[in-house]
């Protein structure tokens, strides 16, 4: 077998090669929860051996217990093409990116890697603005570029850039059990960041005025976080979209989603795009979308904290837990029928990450 | 001007764009000490918001004054090619190289990131052959892999597989001021790596049975912290060799480097490949090697505890720390004169990393 670009879109063959190759190799209880991010519980007295000490981890460690510093760590390596796009750039995406991997887990973004892996001919003016914008994005972001690394490869060995961005957040939020009647919410339109990199490509002939939604989303979050202590569940919805994001949710589960067709936000210029080309918008790659489940009590409010955010102002109640049929996601369409949303097998479209 | 191999040589065009182009637009206290790891005090008292916690960070905050858990953070991205070669692979490497970026910062390293970017049409097999040897060079190195991504890249925009590896450790060691006469010690012979890579390559038609001395450094490591409390600094001289870290210790300090060409070991086979090609060993790449800084009256002690142990048994005194030359590293040649030993300008050899 060979590797194929469908090894790579974030839907069936992905999850099977992590679920195959990696889980078996890797297998350590710290990844098997396949979240975006690992939550690692640094406990000062297990860590430290006993030899030299450059500092007391804890003033008191008796008092400790098993506590200790939970912290949420993650990666991720951004390829897109092309690497500059209406609404962003590659350096933007891989700072928002990592923040937002962060901050689905309820976890404060602090610190960042950056590693470049440049393409031998890349113009200097271009790395400039792409590291510009990484520290922009940083800044905006509230996080520390920390430690970074540059590899040059020869011409035709790389594709311009990949940048990988690794980070580091401290956790501070504890999600509840998933529950029968909990709500799905999303705050806003979906497919953008897809659709505005592939007409990005001259290679389309596509004009459209869309842009990417790629935005850290820490602020809105926290102010999420804030507001409820119903949170079950966040996620972003990027590669495979809001179907695959939520078909991992519902996977093995005792519980099944049932999606409301005509409450998911889709922009009338996404719809467009998406009937020329046979694409399911649901599948689309999101960069500035959170996708929420939380108790039904505390639904409304959170609707209206979102709206109120600049990044949520078409926040929506999308769908809701329900108990059969479970392990699946239905979707009700807007004409009274529902129809099952599986993973996404093969490639449904180019690569665009 | 375009991005060339040299950028990313390790020698002063990357010193050049790390100073000019990252520093100044991500300065941070962090990134400023250009270290391989930021190290990164995790005070829980200042980084924990005043609203939901999922846990006390410490049983007894008021206690902790400035104080928390003191995190070493590194970033590496391995491109190397060919992807198998004698004495290791680009998985094994991935994983000690950001062991080791960790263990010289007298960090235990605990947690790795492991980033793939797969270029279409690799043979699956490759990819088991490469991940069995990431897990097991994590297991034997004591890191878990806590978090992962894998992207694929169309056929000719890649190069079979890049990885990029983040760590996190925990600091254990707190390293003093470098002093004039303080030794500089070496764990064995240098260039190995570098020699190993460039012959394994087809196309430059050599044959040798030099190995690649990619090793994870952090046991032999730890055995040198437990027995000196005067290490003033460790570093793994990979990219642009011992020639260059050594001068990134030097440079604008009041103090130079002394170092004795006779006593730096460099196996038989590799001076030969140098002869030939016209290489100096000072710039060969390393993978398995420590340059030690340590008080004058610790450093035989040392030496022993590196003998003693299996990847540092042609340990030797490779030098010392003068007070002139200031800012500068000199060599101290084998018929007598001194030469100075300035920073790779450009590109010494074929890139390899």
């Amino acid at each position: 077998m060979k590797i194929s670009l469908a090894h790579g879109s974030g839907g069936k063959l992905t999850h099977n090669l992590i679920k195959e190759l990696f889980l078996t190799n890797f297998l350590n209880p710290l990844l098997k929860p396949l979240t975006d991010s690992a939550i690692i519980n640094l406990i000062p007295q297990t860590l430290v051996s006993d030899y030299q000490m450059t500092d007391k981890v804890c003033g008191n460690q008796e008092t400790v217990g098993t506590k200790g510093t939970k912290i949420a760590f993650t990666t991720d390596s951004y390829t897109v093409t092309p690497i500059f796009f209406p609404g962003g750039d590659i350096g933007k995406l891989a700072v928002c990116g990592t923040v937002n991997d962060l901050s689905v887990m309820g976890a404060k973004p602090l610190y960042l890697s950056c590693s470049y892996v440049i393409e031998e001919g890349l113009d200097y003016e271009t790395l400039v603005k792409i590291t510009k914008s990484v520290s922009e994005t940083a800044k905006n972001s509230g996080v520390q570029i920390a430690t970074g690394d540059t590899k040059v490869v020869e011409k035709g060995k790389g594709d311009k850039i990949f940048i990988n961005t690794s980070g580091i957040g401290i956790c501070e939020y504890e999600f509840k059990e998933i529950q029968i009647g909990d709500k799905i919410l999303l705050n806003g339109g979906i497919g953008e960041h897809e659709i505005a990199i592939l007409t990005a490509r001259e290679s389309l002939g596509l004009e459209t005025e869309i842009k990417s939604d790629c935005a850290s989303l820490w602020n809105l979050i926290s102010q999420v976080l804030k507001s409820s202590r119903e949170v079950k569940f966040m996620r972003d919805p990027t590669r495979g979209g809001i179907a695959t994001v939520l078909n991992e949710v519902t996977e093995n589960k005792d519980f099944g989603i049932l999606l409301y067709e005509e409450k998911i936000p889709v922009k009338e210029e996404v719809k467009g795009v998406c009937a020329l080309l046979g694409f399911d918008p649901l599948y689309l790659a999101n960069e500035g979308k959170v996708i929420i489940v939380v108790a039904s009590e505390d639904a409304d409010k959170l609707v209206n904290v979102l709206r109120g955010h600049s990044l949520g102002k078409d926040a929506q109640v999308i769908g809701e837990v329900v108990k059969t049929p479970a392990g699946k996601v239905y979707l009700k369409t807007k004409v009274g029928g529902t129809r099952i949303v599986d993973m996404l097998i093969g490639e449904q479209l180019p690569r665009i990450c």
